[in-house]
């Protein structure tokens, strides 16, 4: 899934991935009246609002973009419709040839992250039967418990060819509290950053990366000019861009000198760009042109970024 | 929350938590064979497995205990149809008088730990409407992220009367490999621990312990006699009781000297108790009685260790 990834970041130009985080107050108006007419003022009615949401901005802007990355918290909210409408976008996300980013950040012991990996990547036995569950491409994991908390994800994505990213150093403004501790005078990130290098090793795709990457935040720039030293096969997953404070030229650091090496996210950037000045013309029918203009100038922001490097 | 929870320890005299970790190998065969003969080898029939098999197990424990802790893992990896059971075992515990510890053990940056704030323990919005989820009254939660991870469900404990345990020291092998790194002369786990007790401050029941709780594995007891110490106010959440080979006299150290301040979790030791050699003689029809059986010794367990410390 790793060449999968590459193969798309290379033919649309673009390593971007757009992030589907539904809240409501993203949602337009009318996409919103129409599902709680369906449905009423329910779990349901707010499920089939972000699926209708969701549904125009996937169709603005796959053709633009490698990736997509739901974050499962949000449709989490709305309980099982809305989880109903989580696997409902993956599987529309992947119809229209795109790779799926599950942000789920599970981890547990081992037996318990062999079931979420299993329910994200894998498949499950039911008596005779091996049935795929939620079935994104890559999913986040989280560290905090150790390697055999991560290692039945390894397994999984060997077997199904897939691939995780793992939380190394997240973009929001506390993450120093525990990332940027320091041990024997490395910080708690970089040390977690080492284990997702020895992960790699034995998880590589066909070419230069593994399918072991990382979460490195776009609001910590220097960090990722380190990380990206520290993990020269991973694949850097960069969210924090535009709502949260990161700029192109924040981002360079996380790329390999052939360009390659990172992709970065931004959700509210292009889900709601209709609610930014910038874009305001565009007006709650037009959401999801707002968000095709927003993809092109992350785009553009980027790739200038890139070509006036160093 | 954390009132009612001390209060039922105190009425069935029994620091103890069932973990509903349903497993398709704990399964008895003719609860198996009935759920696939009306439903097929399906994740609805994998489902309907787990909610009899549950059922079984709840109306056959319930006035022996204080709290059951579904793990969800167990139910996502069985997809819309599982979290559906999660969502109903839920309820079917609370309305039977237990405690739900929903063994979540979300966190991320802050707007997405409010989503899953809202979902586990809180309320969403929807037009007008204000809506329950899954509805648990406490649930485990990572703390990779720092406190911006963590505040919202706090808030939300708040404005609910509901209450987290915050990833301590948990008890799988490689828990070390991150949580017992030396930061400042101090493991990690500890520095967390601090975190805690800092959070357990302004979130006290009406007694002295706060809602603000930790996980500590029972396979570390010397690392729980340090946190008993360090989080005075905080209920310990102890798994690895049992088949992780944690033992009564390794608990002790988790309690007060008031005798409360922890609840020990049990999972497969209770749930799937029949397929031990010492409970073999219930057989698969009678794996309630079983779990009953193991209840009570393990009820016994404890409270002949706390009798006899020091």
């Amino acid at each position: 899934m790793i060449d999968k990834l590459i193969d798309r970041i290379k033919k649309t130009n673009a390593p971007i991935v757009v992030g589907l985080d539904p809240m409501m107050k993203f949602v337009p108006e009318h996409i919103r009246e129409a599902a709680f007419k369906e449905y009423g003022e329910t779990l349901e009615g707010a499920a089939e609002a972000i699926w209708q949401y969701n549904k125009g901005i996937i169709d603005a802007v796959y053709d633009l973009i490698p990736a997509v990355k739901p974050q499962i918290a949000m449709y989490e909210q709305f309980g099982i419709p809305g989880l109903s409408v989580f696997r409902r976008t993956v599987k529309y996300c992947k119809e229209k040839g795109l790779v799926v980013i599950g942000d789920v950040k599970r981890g547990d012991i081992g037996s318990t992250s062999e079931a979420y990996a299993a329910a994200h990547l894998g498949r499950v036995q039911v008596g005779g039967s091996v049935l795929s569950v939620f079935d994104e491409d890559f999913a986040t994991v989280n560290p905090y418990l150790g390697s055999d908390g991560i290692k039945p994800f390894l397994k999984v994505c060997k077997e199904e060819k897939k691939g995780i990213f793992v939380l190394v150093k997240t973009s929001n403004p506390s993450s120093g509290e525990l990332q940027d501790k320091p041990v024997d005078k490395k910080p708690v990130y970089e040390l977690v950053g080492e284990q997702v290098a020895a992960w790699g090793e034995e998880c590589m795709g066909s070419g230069s990366y593994s399918y072991v990457g990382a979460v490195v935040g776009a609001t910590y720039p220097e960090q990722g000019k380190i990380m990206r030293k520290v993990m020269p096969k991973a694949f850097i997953l960069v969210p924090g861009y535009g709502a949260q404070g990161g700029t192109g030229a924040d981002l360079v650091h996380f790329f390999n000198e052939d360009g390659l090496g990172a992709i970065v996210n931004s959700s509210r950037g292009i889900i709601a760009a209709y609610q930014q000045d910038k874009y305001a013309g565009y007006g709650q029918q037009g959401y999801a042109d707002a968000a095709r203009a927003a993809v092109i100038a992350m785009r553009e922001d980027i790739n200038t970024s890139l070509a006036g490097r160093a």
